[in-house]
C-alpha cells in the first residue's frame, strides 16, 4: 500500500474473510496469491507453441454474429408445461453472465401460449374506450413518433418463487432467480399517444391486450402509463425479438413482468380494472387473514450473489471476487451489503457504475477463502430506504401461502470442500410448507 | 401547454423547423398532426380482424433467441478485401438501430486475417519483458480475477474516412460511420495483473500481440494500461464473441480500435514502442508539412444523425424526431447541437440518459418538416471543451492527405421530395482530392 489510509489486503472488514471493496483500486491486491504460472526465464515467449489458428487465415466476416461454440452451454433453461402448448418459462442463466446488460438472446421468456409470429404489416395498435378520439396506429406510423431509451429490468412476478418452498432448491442461480433480465428498451412515451387520443376525465385504467393466442389481458392504472411507460419497439439497439413482443410491447418500469404486455394490440381506457383471468386466477394471492394481495405491481428491492452460487465449486483457496446483481422497482439501488457468515456481519459491496433506476446494478466485493465453511448472502437497499428482507421476515409478513414477489435474502453455503449449495439459514416456520418441487410451480 | 413556460409546439428554436427539445416532455406535442387512423365508432375493437397468430399456439421457447425474420435486413455490411483472405471490415448498421447499446451480433468487425477459432484450453496470456516475474495466465486462472464492467465505444481509427474523399459517399450512415459500436465490456483491470508481475522502473510501453494469423502487434504506453484498461472476457453480459476477440481482448477506453487487440496472447513490457507494421505502414499519416502523425490514439468527439440519414425518404410532412449518436474518447459528451439549415443556426438536442464517459450518447431533437429543403447537421462538444469541427476546419488542419481520425460534422440534405442524401456544405478545397471511391479504402 502506498498511502496510509489505503486498505490492508489482509484485514477483514466483515467476518469470514470479507475484504475492503477498495482493494480493487489498489495495485498490490493480488500480489501475494498469484494464480499465474511464474516463468523462469525471459525467453518464455519463444518457448510457446504455435497454435494452428496462428498460421492459417481465420473465419470470414459475418452479417450477424453468434456466440462462440465454447460458450454453447450458456443458454436459457426452458421449463415448459407439457400439458399446455407454449405455456412456461425460459430462464436467464444469471450465474454465467456478468455486467448489467442481458443479451437479448438470453432475456428470460414467459409465455402463456407460445410466441406469435406476427406479420408487422398486419399488426396495429388501437387506443380506444374513454378517449375523445379512438386511434389506430400502424407500425409505420408509430415508427415516426418520438422515442426514449432506458436501461431497465423486467422481472416476472413469479421469479424466485421456489424460495417459498420448504426445502432450498438446488438449481443454478439463474434457474431460480433468472426470470429477471435487463435490457436497453427504446420506445414511444405512452403519454404522447394518449394525448393524441384525448383522455376523458373519467378514465382511470387502461386494459392492455396482446395479440398472442392466449389473449393476454392486463389492467393498468392510467397514471402509471402516463408517467413513465414506453411502447417499446427496440431492445438492446435492434428491433424487439419475437419472444419479447415483436413488433410492440409495453414497458412498465419497475413493475412485474406480466404488466409489460408483449405483442401489444389494444389499450382500452376504462374507469375500473377489467378483472381478467390473469388478475384473479393468477397474480393474486390469498393471505392467511383471508384477504388477497392483488395489483401488487411494484417489484421490491432484491439481490443475489451470482458468483459463487449454487452448483459451483471453489477449486483453490485464496482471493475471490464475490459478484452479484441488485435491483429495485422503486428506483436506484443505494447500497448492497455482503455477508460471509450467514448474516452476522456485513461488508459494503462496490457498486459498479452506472447505477441506474430500476436497472440491474452489478455489485462486487473481495473475499479471501481459506478453506473454511461460509454462508454467503447479499442484501440490497434502495433509494426509498427499503431493505431486502430475510426469508424469515418475508414469511412472517406474507405467510406460507406466498407465491409471487419473493425477494428474500438468498444464502449460498460454501462447504470446506469448496462446493456451493443453496441453504436456508433463517428460523422460519417450515411446518405446513408448500410443494416440495419448486419447478412445478414455475410457469404459473 | 399547461404551464406558461412550457415550450410552444409551433415555435422554432433554430432555423428551418427545429423545435424545443422539451416538447418531448409535453403532453400535446403531437396532437395537431396525428399519424393514426381515427376511428369513427366506439366499437372499433370488435371490427378488427382475427389474425391467424391470435388463434393458434405460437412458437416454442428457445435456448438462445435470434432476431425476427422481419428484421433480417438489419445486418453488418461486409466489405472485405478480395485479395487478402479475412482482411476487411463489417459495418454496424447504425441507421437501423436506436439507443446506445450495439447488439454483439452487430458490433463492427475489422480483421486483418480472419477470425481465429481459438480453443480456450490452449490459449494463455504471457506478461513478460521488463517485469520482475514473467507470468503466464491460463483462462481458468484469469476467470478468478476481479472484474469491472464499463459501457464503452470502440471505434476504428479509419472510421468515416470516406469523408476525406472529394465527393460525398452516398452509403447508408452505418456503412460510412459504422466502424464504431458500443458495448458493456467486462474484464480484469490490467493494473492488477501488472502488479502481480512487478513492473520494472524502466518499463514505459507494452507490446500487445494477438493470436490471429496476422499476428497483430501494437505498442501501447504503459501509463494508459495501468490507468483504465481492461482485459475483457465478456461483452454485453456474455463471453466475448469470436470476432470480438474470444477468449481475451484488450479494451482501451477512448482509443482507436486497433489498440484494443483481440485474441490477446502477449503483453511484453519495454522501454520503447516496437514500431510494428501497424504503426508505420498503417495508422500513421504523413502531413503536408512533411511530419507524420503517429500514435494518435485518442478518438476525438464526433456525432452524426442516424435518423433521418442518407438513403432514407421522408414520406409525409409533419413532426419528426431527429436522432443520432455522439461520443468522445476524452470523456462525456456535454452538448450536442443540431442544425437544419446547414450550420447557420443550432438547437440543443436532448441527451438521452445515461450519458457515460467514452460511450455512445443518444441525442434527440424534434423537427417540423413542411416539405422544405433542409441540411441537417449535428455537432458534439465533450467535457474537455473540444467541439467537433466542420469538414473545412478539419481539412484546413490536417490537409488533404488525411486518412484516419475523420470526425468532421456530417451533413444530410433533405430534398423537397423528402429524399435524404449526403452532401458537403463547407467551402473546403477539393482540388487534388483523394480517391473517389471511399469503400476501396475502408479496410486499411
Amino acid at each position: 500500500m502506498t498511502t496510509e489510509d489505503a486498505p490492508n489486503p489482509l484485514e477483514n472488514v466483515a467476518g469470514n474473510g470479507l475484504l475492503d471493496r477498495r482493494l480493487f483500486l489498489s495495485k498490490t491486491f493480488l500480489s501475494a496469491t498469484t494464480l499465474a504460472i511464474i516463468g523462469s526465464s525471459a525467453d518464455a515467449r519463444a518457448q510457446r507453441p504455435t497454435e494452428p489458428w496462428m498460421t492459417k487465415p481465420g473465419a470470414p466476416f459475418t452479417n450477424y454474429g453468434v456466440p462462440s461454440p465454447h460458450a454453447a452451454g450458456i443458454v436459457r433453461w426452458v421449463s415448459a408445461n407439457p400439458d399446455l402448448p407454449g405455456n412456461g418459462v425460459a430462464w436467464t442463466p444469471l450465474q454465467d453472465l456478468d455486467g448489467i446488460i442481458t443479451p437479448s438472446g438470453l432475456h428470460f421468456e414467459r409465455h402463456h401460449n407460445g410466441v406469435p409470429q406476427i406479420d408487422p404489416a398486419r399488426h396495429d395498435l388501437l387506443i380506444d374506450g374513454l378517449v375523445d378520439r379512438p386511434l389506430k396506429f400502424t407500425l409505420d406510423a408509430l415508427l415516426r413518433y418520438p422515442r426514449e431509451s432506458r436501461i431497465l429490468v423486467i422481472e416476472c412476478g413469479g421469479n424466485s418463487n421456489a424460495g417459498w418452498n420448504s426445502r432450498p432448491a438446488e438449481s443454478p442461480a439463474g434457474y431460480f432467480h433468472g426470470l429477471a433480465s435487463c435490457s436497453e428498451w427504446t420506445g414511444i412515451p405512452l403519454r404522447l399517444l394518449f394525448a393524441e387520443a384525448g383522455v376523458k376525465p373519467s378514465a382511470r385504467w387502461a386494459i392492455a391486450e396482446g395479440a398472442d393466442a392466449f389473449g393476454m389481458t392486463i389492467s393498468l392504472p392510467l397514471s402509471k402509463l402516463l408517467d413513465d411507460c414506453l411502447l417499446a419497439v427496440m431492445q438492446n439497439g435492434e428491433p424487439l425479438r419475437p419472444e419479447q413482443g415483436y413488433p410492440l410491447r409495453l414497458v412498465v418500469p419497475g413493475w412485474e413482468g406480466v404488466t409489460q404486455v408483449k405483442w401489444l394490440r389494444t389499450l382500452w381506457l376504462t374507469d375500473r380494472p377489467v378483472m381478467a383471468r390473469n388478475e384473479t386466477a393468477e397474480y393474486t394471492e390469498l393471505q392467511s387473514d383471508g384477504k388477497a394481495r392483488m395489483f401488487t405491481f411494484v417489484m421490491e428491492a432484491k439481490s443475489l450473489i451470482t458468483t459463487p452460487s449454487a452448483g459451483m465449486h471453489l477449486t483453490t483457496r485464496g482471493y475471490y471476487q464475490i459478484s452479484g446483481l441488485a435491483w429495485s422497482g422503486r428506483g436506484k439501488i443505494s447500497r448492497v451489503e455482503v455477508s460471509a457468515d450467514g448474516g452476522k456481519t456485513w461488508a459494503d459491496a462496490e457498486l459498479n457504475e452506472p447505477v441506474l433506476p430500476r436497472a440491474f446494478t452489478r455489485f462486487r466485493v473481495p473475499w479471501q477463502w481459506q478453506g473454511q465453511s461460509a454462508i454467503l448472502q447479499s442484501r440490497a437497499t434502495d433509494e426509498s430506504g427499503y431493505r431486502q428482507p430475510t426469508r424469515a421476515a418475508l414469511i412472517a409478513e406474507r405467510g406460507r401461502h406466498g407465491y409471487f414477489h419473493y425477494n428474500a435474502i438468498v444464502s449460498w453455503e460454501v462447504a470446506t470442500d469448496g462446493k456451493v449449495r443453496h441453504v436456508y439459514v433463517d428460523a422460519a416456520p417450515e411446518a405446513g410448507a408448500g410443494p416440495s418441487d419448486p419447478l412445478d410451480r414455475a410457469w404459473n
